[in-house]
C-alpha cells in the first residue's frame, strides 16, 4: 500500500516538476563527432531526455547520411542527419558534446565558449591540468592551454559545485572514473599508503571505439584476454592528477589495464596497504557514509563481488570492498558500464548539473540484465 | 526548430496524459515466479511503467530473499521481497502476470479470474486450442481446458481488439512472435504456397531460461553453433495454429531453430514460394502497408539486413523481405528480443491494451547498441 | 587387448611408412600471404605436417617480420620471416599455397606451373569455369582464362582421382563445401526437385577474414546475429556449379548466409523436397553409404543435431538427415571449421592426394572441445 | 635448407625413438571420471598419444554409454564405453588419472598404488601437505593422509626430479599453476618482498567445471566480469605452499580470482614489490635464465603482453615481465590454458616422466589461433 501511494505521488511530482521544465529549461543539444560508441550512446540518452532538444549531429565522414541509417537501432528515435562539421550550427546550441578523437575539442571549444555555447568534452582534451604532461602522453601540441585551467573535471562525486557553475567540462576516462570512485574513500580518510596503489582493470572491448582495427575484430578479442599499455597507459596521469589532488600529495599507482571479451563494462580491481595504525577501520561503513548521498555510487553489501553486468546500460557505479583474510591489504571492486558512467552517462549527469535539472534525469534506465 | 517544439508539445501531452492516468488508473500487479528471466524482465520493465503498481513477487524457492539481492540490477528501483505462493494475496492484484513454466498457470488461473484479476500467462498453457494436441506436445494433461477457449492469444498485431476486452491473455512464444509477424503479410495477401514455408530461427541462448543446465552452460554454448529440435519443437504447432487461422486453411511449415551463442534475440529467417500468379506483388509494399499502424514493427527498407542488436532490450521487431535473383522464393528476414517483443515487452504490450492505456506505455526503450 | 596390439601395430606401420617417406618424399611448401585467418591456419597444420618443409612465407606488408612476432602462438614451431613476394624463390617449391585475397593467384600462378611448381589457390580465382560469370561476381577482369579450365576444384569427395593428378588447384570456399557435402547424397541419388533447394547457412566471424573493418569489430559482431548478402553472394555461383555438375541440369538454389557470434565454425542448415515417387527412401542409410570410404565426412546417427565445436580445429565435416514429421522436406545438417574444411585443411588434404601422401597426413586433429 | 633437412633429421630419429617406444613402452591408462572438462581434454590429449593405450575410462552416471555419444569431437579416436567404477579393472591399467570431483581419489589411490598402479590426481585430494588446513578449506576429513605426504606435487618446473620417481602424483590446480610459474624467479633470486604478494587472476569459465549450475550459465557469464572469492579460495593455500616452499619462509599472498568470459585461458596478473636493494636486477635475463631449458614456459621479448589465446589448445604457459615506470614494482604476465598446462596437459608432462617418455610426447599442439 505504500508503495503504490508513494510511487503514485512520485509520479505526480515528477510529471509537475516535468511540466515546469519544459516551459522553461528545454535546452538544444549538438553533438559533435557522432559516429562513434560514446556518440551513438549520447543518442541513445538524450533521445528520451525530456528536457533535450537534439539539434544537430556533426560527421565529416558521413555527412547527409541518416543518424538511424548508421545506427538503425535509433530509428523512430531521432530524426536527424549527419551534418558536415563546417556547416553545422552549433553556436545555436546551448550546450555541445564533443564524442570526437582526442584533438578536435581543443581546437573548437574557445569559438562556442564565446558564443556562450557550453562545452562537455568526452575526449582527453581538457582532462589533464598539467600541459607539458598531457603532451606528452597525447603525442600532440596543446591548442588552447588556457582552457585547460578553466575546464572542470566531471567527476560530479568530486566536483559538484564546480561543474554546476562550469562552461567547459573535461568527462573523465572510463578507467578514471572507475578507479578513482573506488579509491575515493580510502584516500580522503588517509587510511591507505598512497605510494604503492595497484589498479587491475579490465575494460569491455567497446572502451577502444568503433574504429576499423584489427586488434579489436572479433576474431581477435573473442575468446581471449589480454593486458595491454602495462608500460604505460593515458589514463594513469589522470588518475593519479585526481587522486593526488585528494590525498594532497602525489601519489603513486601501478595501472594495469586488460582486454576481456565483452562488449560493455569496467571492473577495476583495486589493491590498497592499510597504514599500520587505521587497521581497525570499519572499511564497509567507510564506503557506504562515503557515498550515501549519491544517486550513482552503489556501495554493496559487505561480502558482495559485483558483475558488470548489474550495471549494463545504466549511469550505477557499483562497489564492494574486502579485505582478504583480515590482512592488511584493502580490495576495492569497482564496476561501471564504461560507455554510460564512464562517458555518455557521466556527461548527461554533468549537463544536469550545468542547466540545474535534476541530477538523474534521463539516466534513470534500469541495467539490462540478462 | 520544428523537432524542438515538437518533441516539447510531446512532452507537455506525454505529462497532461500521465497525470490522468495517475489519478485514475494506477494498476496493482502481481508476478508469479520472477526469478526466471522473463520475470526479471518483467521486472525491469514494470519497474518504471508509469502507471503500474508492483504489489508481489512470487517465487517458492527464494521466498523471503529481496529481489534485487538475487538481481543486483534491480537495487533502488524494486523493493519488495519474493513472497511464497501460498501467502501471497494475489486476488488483490488488478493484474497477475505468470512467468512460470509450462503447467502452473493452467492451475492457478481460475481462481485468480473468479476474484476478478486479469492474467497474462507467459507460458504455454493456453497457447494451443486443440486440447489433445496441447497435451501431446506438452506432456501433460490440461487442468483447465475451458479457460483455454476463453484466452485471447496475445499478439496485439493479430488480435489487438479481443486483447482489449480479454479477462487472460496466452502470450505468445518467442519463436511464435517473429515467425508469425514475418509471415503475416505474405498470408493474409495470399501470395505464397502455404504448403512449403520454412521456417530457419535462430536464438540467443536466454530463450532456454535460467534454469541450470549442462547443454546451456557458457562452455557449452559459447563459441558453437547448433540446431535443435528438428523433429519436432512445442512451437511448431502453435505458429501452425497462428498462420492457418490467418490463412483460412492449415499451413504446412518445416520449422528449425537454432541456439546462437548470443545472450538476448532471435533471428527468423523465413522462406516461402511466391504462388505462380503472384509474382509481379510488390513485397516492400505489402509489407509496409501491412505494418503502417503498428508501433512496434519497423519494416526496413528495401535491401536491408536486420541484426538482433538493433532491438536489444527493446519491443521492436524489424522486418526486410527480399527476392533474392528476383526468383520465386521470398525471403522474410525477422528480428526480435526474446525477452522483450518474445516474452515480457509484449506481455506489457498487452497490459496496456487491457487496461486502456496508450499501447507503447512503459515500453517505448531504445535499443541497447552495441 | 585388441584396441592395445592394434594401436601399438599402427603405430609402428606409422612409423615405418613415415621413414619411407621421410627418405623420398618431403616436399618444400611455399605459402603466398601469410598473415590472414587462412594464412595462419595453413601454418598451425604445415609446421607439424610429417612431409612438409615450409621454405618461404611471403607478405608484402609485413616483410622482415618474424612470423612468431606476428603470431606468438608459432612460437616455437615456425623460424621463419615474411618475405617480400618480389624477392621470395617461389619457384623453388614444389608447391605453393595462396592465401591471398581474390585476384592475386590468377596474376602469378601461370610462372609457378612453367617452373615445375604445383599450386593451390584457396582464394576464388579459379573456382568458376565460366570466365564471365566469374568477373560479374568478382568485379574483376579475369587474367588468366586458360588456367581456369585446366584447374581442378578441390573438392576431394567429388573430384578426388583429378585431384591426385592436378597441377592446379582452385580450393573451395568454406560455404560451398560445407553446402555441397550436404546436398551430394540427395542430389547424385536423383531423391530432391533441383528447382527449390534452400541452403540457411552460419558463420563464425573468422570466415570475413582478418581485415581491418568496422562491421566484424567485437563490439559489432558480438552478441549479435545477422543475415547478409542476401540479394546475392559470392558463394552461390560456386555452390550451383558443383550441384549442377552432379545434377547433370542447372540447380536452383536460394542462398542465405549469416554471420554467428562465434569464431570458428560454419553451419548449413539444408532444405529439399522430395521428388514424389522417393518418398520412401532411407535416407540415413543413403548418406551413410555415399560417405562410407570417406574420412573426413561422419554421417551422425540418426536423429542427431551436429554442432560446430565438435569439429573445431580438424578437418571433419560433421552431417545429420532429418525428414521433420516424415513430410516431404529433408533437412540436412552440416557442419565444418570454415578455416580447416573450409579452408587451409581441405588445401592439405588436396596435397596429400597430389603427392600421394596418405590423405589424412598431418591433419588428424582432435576437434577441440570445449 | 638447413631447415629442411634439420626437420628431416628430427622426423627420422622421432621414428627411430618412437619405434623403440613402440617395442618397450605402450603403457595402459585408464581415466576415473571422464565426463567432466578435464576428463574430456585428457581423452583428446592420450588418444593421439603415441605410447598410451586407453583401456578403461569410468562414469558412475554415464556408464554404458559410447563415450564419442557424450563427446561427439571424440568421434574415430575413441572407441570405448563409460564403465561402471564398480566394475572397471583399474588395477590392470599401468597408470589412472583421477580427472573426479575433489574427495574420491583420497579413497581410491591406496588400493591402486598396492596393485602396482601408479596414480595422478588431477582434483585437490593430495595437493595440500597440511591435513588440516585441506579439511578447513575442502571441508571434508582426509581419508588417506599418510599418501598425501608421498604425492608429489607435479609442477614439473619445480619437482623434475621427484615426479620422475613417484608413485603419485598431485596435479596442481589451474590458477597454481600460471601464478606459481609468474612469480617463480622472483623468489628464487630473493629480489621481492614475499610479505606483500598479489595476484590478480582471471579465468575462462570452463575452469568452473562442467556441472549444471545457474552461475556459468551462458546468459549469466557472457558479456560479463566479475571477481569472486575474494575473502577466500581454496588455491590460495596451494600458491601459499608451493611459494612458501621456493621461500624458505612463509609468504604473504592476496589473490583475487576472477570469472571472464570466454572457453579456455587463465591470465594472472602479478604485483610484487622489489626489495630495495634489488632494484638493479634484469627482470628479462633473470626470467630467461631460470625457463632456458623448460620446454613449456616461455619467456616472451621485453614489452610483451601475453594473450590467452597464444597457448589456447596447448601445453604452453607464456609469461612477460614489466617494470612500469621503472617503479619498485613488478608486474609478471602468465598465461596457461587452464584444461592444458592448468589440468590435463600437465598431467600428461608429468606421465611423460614418471615413464621415462621424451618430456613433450602428445603434448606438442600449436596453439590454435583464431
Amino acid at each position: 500500500m505504500y508503495l503504490y501511494f508513494s510511487k503514485a505521488a512520485f509520479q505526480a511530482a515528477f510529471c509537475f516538476v516535468h511540466l515546469f521544465y519544459l516551459l522553461s529549461d528545454m535546452i538544444k543539444v549538438g553533438i559533435v563527432g557522432g559516429t562513434g560508441y560514446t556518440g551513438v550512446e549520447l543518442l541513445r540518452i538524450l533521445a528520451q531526455h525530456p528536457n533535450v532538444s537534439l539539434k544537430v549531429i556533426t560527421s565529416r565522414q558521413e555527412a547527409g547520411l541518416a543518424v538511424d541509417e548508421l545506427f538503425p537501432s535509433l530509428r523512430k528515435y531521432v530524426s536527424l542527419k549527419f551534418v558536415d562539421p563546417e556547416k553545422a550550427k552549433l553556436d545555436k546550441c546551448d550546450i555541445v558534446f564533443f564524442a570526437t578523437p582526442n584533438g578536435i575539442a581543443m581546437r573548437q571549444a574557445r569559438e562556442l565558449l564565446d558564443a556562450g555555447v557550453r562545452v562537455i568534452d568526452l575526449s582527453a582534451d581538457f582532462r589533464i591540468k598539467d600541459i607539458s604532461e598531457w603532451e606528452r602522453w597525447y603525442g600532440m601540441t596543446h591548442a588552447c592551454p588556457e582552457l585547460v585551467s578553466e575546464a572542470i573535471y566531471g567527476l560530479p562525486e568530486i566536483n559538484r559545485k564546480q561543474i554546476k557553475k562550469a562552461r567547459i567540462i573535461a568527462n573523465p576516462g572510463c578507467y578514471p572514473t572507475a578507479v578513482q570512485l573506488g579509491f575515493l574513500p580510502l584516500i580522503e580518510a588517509k587510511v591507505v599508503d598512497t605510494n604503492s596503489l595497484i589498479a587491475d582493470t579490465k575494460s569491455g572491448v567497446s572502451g577502444a571505439g568503433r574504429k576499423a582495427e584489427v586488434h579489436t575484430l572479433f576474431s581477435e578479442a573473442a575468446d581471449n584476454f589480454k593486458s595491454y599499455g602495462v608500460p604505460g597507459h593515458r589514463h594513469l596521469p589522470e588518475i593519479c592528477q585526481g587522486l593526488s589532488n585528494v590525498a594532497g600529495k602525489p601519489i603513486e599507482l601501478t595501472f594495469v589495464p586488460h582486454l576481456t571479451p565483452m562488449i560493455r563494462g569496467i571492473h577495476a580491481t583495486l589493491y590498497a596497504r592499510l597504514t599500520s595504525n587505521k587497521t581497525k577501520i570499519d572499511l564497509q561503513m567507510l564506503f557506504e557514509e562515503r557515498y550515501k548521498n549519491e544517486q550513482f555510487v552503489d556501495v554493496l553489501p559487505a561480502g558482495s563481488h559485483p558483475e558488470t553486468r548489474s550495471v549494463r546500460g545504466s549511469n550505477y557505479c557499483r562497489i564492494a570492498v574486502h579485505r582478504p583474510q583480515g590482512g592488511q591489504t584493502v580490495v576495492v571492486l569497482s564496476v561501471t558500464d564504461n560507455l554510460v558512467k564512464g562517458a555518455a552517462g557521466q556527461a548527461v549527469q554533468n549537463m544536469n548539473l550545468m542547466f540545474g535539472f535534476p541530477e538523474t534525469l534521463g539516466i534513470e534506465h534500469v541495467p539490462i540484465l540478462p
